[in-house]
């Protein structure tokens, strides 16, 4: 997970139905631990992101597989930031090969592009991001991993912040270009998502919507140019997976060491999961 | 910030008033921004912990100056799981690396024990503690830097999980004999504080009193065996610092980029800030 803001996650946890599925991980502190939202924790506005639904699809496909989330996206970061040898990238560098010492890697999810869309910056967004998808495969030994674009969504030039976003036409066009010239890279659009009040951030829904796309660019290798018919489907799917007793265990211990629920809630309750 | 849950903070920050100084940083993706709580988001129950009022009392030390937290606690860790080259070891001496090319390591907080609380565990905590500090300073270059350890809570061997706390007493010994026997090591009692309903974690409150004795031991460079008497005091001028209106305008947009706030809010509370 690499890029700005909208990788990271900043839709409304109340506004869509948690996942939560011991086969998908998260990692933290060098660690996979059982994923819950917000899984990149880059600003106190972190929530919910693509990836948990990316990784709900993966299981569809995969019933007795795990997956395991590597959070690195940084709210506000231009490409700039993220070159190579900075901050963003190394601290990327690390948390994947931490994962590496467990776990195979097969995919880099990008979504970054806002603060590249002014002030002329788009022109020379191809190139830069070239260097950079290029130094992940190479410092990460992997040359052919799958690297999965979205494109920005078209309610930014409409709010708030619309000065800053003149220029997104024209990253959404590189990120395409990038996508039919380079290897392994696909590109997904954005068509139809829409934003929180700040028309800057995907809204939860859309989040979700926009998860199951860049699966079905990873899964068919090919870039999603049109938005799925199916795609609201197919987050009820993934959304209502029933959850094991285990999984609802471990969201009770959860909610009482939040002090959400007491603790003869909790004993009840965990009595009731027992007994079934 | 290493350890385990005590030092991520597992209080409700319902409980306390919000620490926001524009002065006081966290490491987040190998970057310093403006500390917000939950800083050491290791789990979905992270919360209150101690070191956002351990840097408000360093700040009321130092008005001008800057001082950064890097966290790096995790939840249930025991000292092997801190072992030199294992997953959060690496991972801590990345993330003070990272904030080195920046700043100046100037503390190491610990708060751990509780998982190494039973089956003959505590016997061999001195030793174990031993190497990785001495790894800690080894490696990041800092062989004098500040080693603080708080103690265990009196809380743990009464609550639903006490059956794994049978040892508590002897780590806290332990951690005592370490400030008493090591170099620029101290320790600071958890005496009189209090745990939330799991009889497991400090309390929001006692995290913001806590704190406060670990800066005292940072600054006096000397164990506090003793409550302060002036400890609620201070927690209370740290809370009660006056925001400037950059800092205002700060947390506003943080309340609009999460939902909490309409636009026409946002915008009125903004002008009421530039009209002052």
């Amino acid at each position: 997970m690499v890029g700005q803001s909208n990788m990271a996650g900043r839709g409304y946890l109340k506004d869509v139905k948690q996942i939560y599925d011991e086969h998908i991980k998260m990692l933290i502190n060098g660690r996979w631990q059982t994923m819950t939202e917000p899984i990149n924790f880059d600003r106190p506005t972190a929530g919910i992101g693509l990836a948990a639904s990316f990784a709900g699809a993966w299981r569809l496909k995969n019933e007795n597989g795990q997956i395991g989330l590597i959070p690195c996206a940084d709210g506000g970061s231009s490409l700039d930031d993220w070159e190579v040898g900075g901050a963003l990238f190394e601290n990327a560098v690390f948390q994947a090969k931490a994962a590496q010492r467990m776990s195979t890697l097969s995919g880099i999810l990008w979504h970054q592009g806002e603060n590249d869309s002014f002030v002329g910056r788009s022109a020379v967004y191809y190139d830069k991001l070239d260097v950079i998808v290029d130094a992940f495969r190479r410092e990460l030994g992997v040359p052919d991993i799958p690297f999965i674009a979205g494109g920005l969504g078209d309610f930014l030039t409409r709010g708030r912040y619309g000065q800053y976003f003149t220029e997104y036409n024209a990253v959404n066009q590189s990120l395409q270009k990038f996508a039919e010239t380079r290897p392994n890279a696909y590109f997904v659009t954005a068509a139809g998502l829409k934003a929180n009040q700040d028309d800057l951030h995907f809204d939860a829904v859309s989040q979700r919507k926009f998860g199951t796309r860049y699966f079905e660019a990873f899964f068919e290798k090919r870039s999603v140019m049109i938005p799925p018919d199916n795609e609201n489907e197919l987050v009820n799917i993934i959304q209502d997976r029933a959850l094991t007793p285990k999984e609802q265990t471990a969201l009770l211990e959860i909610s009482f060491a939040a002090g959400k629920i007491s603790l003869s809630d909790l004993e009840g309750e965990l009595a009731l999961i027992n007994i079934k």
